[in-house]
């Protein structure tokens, strides 16, 4: 496809390479398929520049592992070896974040929701990543596991230079408001529809 | 998230296996972005999968690389050195596709776009793949580069077990009729409609 141009250019003071390279908030919501795996597909481009990406998977069982992140972990490990591309890091919720090993955290989704929420400020405010994927990060924002006024603050502020995809359905308004790109991905016609059940490669 | 479950059962004769595991014709369409970017995340689990996978890139000019290209590249390169996930090829129009090295191809999109999908038909029929990107191959279908019937026909009457997504605008209905799911991704919010310019890592 030919590259679209912008529709108008904003008096913002910016360079067309400042305002080339602005880091971007993304949202992928709707009730469709593809908001996480066209979140994860992002994770191969910003790998293939080399970048830090850090993937956080709210909501999600941790006994529940998808092809993805089978794949991306086998990206980081020829980063490591090999020094093509950039380091990726997978991190979920269920038992427990990984760098969070506190007893009897599994039973309690909300805290360790916001727990989630606080490594991502912490990393956020230390540059630690250059793609950030909060993945099915609207479900702890609807249910008031994390505070949406301090989500949107927190990525408003983010220090230069820090991308981040939002994934899942019923996106607050405020953080659409707050996003650079917002795509809703649409439900037209799904094969559960038609008594089709989930499957392997497929589903996860 | 819960899995979604079939909201009804069709009386089609298959087991739950059979209808489980029947192969899917999907498309991503619409104005937004993603439906490449999701097209190429589900390569990811097709590898994880140790699935054979087939890339074709039409329209794009061979001279430009994306990132996915090199990310399910090295994926494919972890395939042949450690027997982890799957075989990834990668195809593209723009100077000939690889498979083809006529002298003066490069200059005729409509003739290389057929030959892409002459290619596409050999290697169904001969069930060469488990997942085939056609990547914006609604494009060749609109500009009539490829005959619309013979491609619906094709893939509805193609051998068991094989999974294609064709993503695009302007999806023909022929083709959303033949699909088993299609998403559409809506354009909700975009940057370059603030101004900003495409950049590095984010669309390519």
């Amino acid at each position: 496809m030919p590259q679209a141009q912008p529709t108008s250019v904003p008096a913002d003071g910016l360079t067309t390479r400042q305002r080339r390279n602005r880091a971007l908030l993304m949202v992928h919501t709707g009730d469709g398929k593809g908001k996480s795996t066209a979140a994860f597909g992002m994770a191969l481009r910003a790998w293939n520049q080399g970048w830090p990406v850090g993937v956080f998977q709210f909501v999600k069982s941790a006994k529940w592992r998808i092809g993805e992140q089978s794949a991306l972990e086998a990206l980081d490990s020829a980063h490591a070896a090999d020094g093509v591309g950039g380091p990726i890091e997978w991190h979920k919720m269920g038992s427990g974040w990984s760098w969070s090993r506190k007893a009897g955290t599994e039973t309690d989704h909300a805290a360790e929701a916001a727990e989630g929420w606080a490594e991502i400020k912490r990393r956020l405010a230390a540059s630690a990543h250059r793609l950030y994927v909060l993945d099915e990060f609207t479900y702890p924002m609807t249910w008031g596991w994390v505070d949406t006024e301090d989500v949107v603050a927190t990525l408003r502020d983010r220090p230069a230079g820090q991308h981040v995809v939002i994934t899942g359905r019923n996106a607050d308004p405020r953080l659409l408001d707050a996003a650079d790109l917002v795509t809703e991905m649409r439900k037209v016609k799904h094969p559960m529809d038609a008594g089709q059940k989930g499957q392997r490669g497929i589903e996860w």
